[in-house]
């Protein structure tokens, strides 16, 4: 797609790589762009099933580049701002998107690279990678919503533990605390994902959507609001296609075909 | 009490069975009526000081009878609804009731079963119990607030991963997770619930109904005004005759007693 | 400082000492001075880069004294919520401190003693401690927003577990569950806590009173919101002198000098 973003689809399922292996895959205007275009069609084609995040080189993404932030320094106040607004559109597009996301950790996350994997559904993870929040050693604070992510994963010490003095954790660890989903060999981790999107991609379309809608509500809401927003998505999945064949193919004792 | 509920009463501790072991204990209007007679019954009857929720046959619960779920495709929206509100009353019921209740998983808990197990203020599990949401199966969406309580247990990750593929989780990595608070043998699961439960039905009653309402309130309350429930919580405690007991217990080195 | 209370001051670091030892440091009015006034003066001095809390004797805090909480049955409401609201201003008073504060938890923390523990921005306990919320077998129900960070960092069934038994939890559980951010040998406790202090203090300041900031505003905020939040304290940052160091000694492959 450009020098820095690559886009494979096959079987349904979006590859999203970065592409700068050279840096481990830190973050570029070329980065955003490809991201967005494929969040963008990955929306609204159906052809797409699930997306998956991926880095090249064995490393999953190390943040912003030191150098272009250095030069951020320079900018005027809004246009600093406008900057990080493109990394959480980034953020906000992988949440709204309707289609699941799932981060393939190889290596390790570190800075945004680590908001971008924790801003994904799913997230699998080799054995040896870490996950690493360390602007503070660059005498900055995180972006991407790490520190959102974060504080809704984990309890308050560990991220604390995470934020303020950069230490990196451990795959193992994040996979104890349910921080990532899935924890696998270094050299599975690319496999493992995208048998997870095909997984994802024979599910229910719409219902994939709802439920990812639902968790995205949870954050914020209440037990009774929550209640009423799980009642009108499930008579609404009751009533419609997916839904007769998935009962249908339940009561039959057979495979539901969805798509 | 009726062919699906079954209610026992002993030493203050009420045990509420579903019945309907055949269908691994799925959802019925008896049980719902049973469940909701019982809770009514906890909430108002002093004689009640601890509830247990069990299931015959060795499962704890399979969630929706999906035949009966087939029907509701045929109902008015309205009615749809209203069905889906019967059981989100059982599970507000759950949480409003001021006596400690308590889920004694045998062998799984699935769909709105499990939306039922995490209602519940303890989680009793034995070994080789799962815990399954696979709404996403049937395609559909949870419902009895398990996206909830789950979002407000686990990381979202593993959440989401319980939930849109539908895959079961093991008691022990519940337990490992922090989100069941008691893995014991299989065979344990009842008798150790109504251990639970009796050394619940010594306590403090009025102490333990304001502890399961901070519990509530700390879901969607912020530090400050939870400050000010745990003041006004605790300043009626201590001029209460449960303080009084409980502190005139500890410096005299006995054991209170408060029923 | 008093003769419940000593604060020594160190590189930077101070240690603000509980001095009760033949009450395994349950709370005092002269502690709660010398702790507020710790806090002030670590809020306030620059030379002061982090706070360390710990108790003498080997033990962290036991919470309320039990003679002196039996008095206040006699005391009128306002005036007995008066003296809860002066422990709830030191838990408010750590959060707010820029400064990170340590809980050094030897022995282990206990009611209140675990309130004060969790408020703090890391915990570090010894392998044997123990942190129990037992305020249920005095026929009292918590305070010091026990019931609230507990809630916050764990899953509702294991906090009822402490909160409604007053079970004890053991050290390597709550490491597990990641509610405290190190586990160390018990002799090793307070030299831990120390080595973080040092590490912290040699921190950039403004970046760490800003992600303390952020972490707080996370419990209550939802992910668009604390997006912006992170924007504009990062784009701060990048332009503030600490960034400036801390880009450039990463550039320069030099470790950075941020005081």
């Amino acid at each position: 797609m450009n020098k820095h973003c690559r886009i494979d689809v096959a079987q349904g399922v979006m590859t999203i790589w970065n592409c700068n292996a050279g840096q481990r895959n830190a973050l570029t205007p070329e980065y955003y762009a490809g991201i967005n275009a494929g969040l963008e069609r990955a929306t609204n084609d159906a052809a797409i099933h699930a997306v998956v995040l991926a880095g090249e080189g064995g490393f999953f993404c190390s943040g912003g580049n030191l150098n272009a932030l250095k030069l951020r320094r320079e900018l005027s106040m809004p246009d600093r701002r406008a900057k990080v607004d493109e990394l959480h559109a980034i953020i906000l597009g992988i949440r709204a998107c309707p289609k699941p996301v799932i981060a393939a950790v190889e290596g390790g996350a570190a800075g945004a690279g680590l908001s971008l994997a924790m801003a994904c559904d799913l997230i699998v993870a080799g054995e040896s990678a870490k996950f690493t929040l360390a602007y503070v050693k660059a005498g900055l604070t995180p972006d991407g919503g790490a520190s959102y992510a974060l504080m809704q994963a984990m309890p308050r010490a560990t991220v604390a533990r995470m934020a303020l003095l950069g230490t990196p954790v451990a795959a193992a660890r994040m996979y104890a605390l349910g921080a990532i989903s899935d924890l696998v060999a270094d050299d599975a981790v690319l496999g493992h994902a995208r048998d997870l999107a095909l997984k994802l991609g024979a599910g229910p379309e719409q219902a994939i959507a709802n439920i990812k809608s639902l968790l995205n509500a949870a954050e914020t809401s209440d037990l009774e609001s929550h209640l009423i927003a799980e009642r009108d998505a499930v008579c609404d999945a009751l009533g419609g296609d997916e839904g007769a064949e998935g009962i249908a193919a339940f009561l039959d004792k057979r495979k539901p075909v969805f798509r």
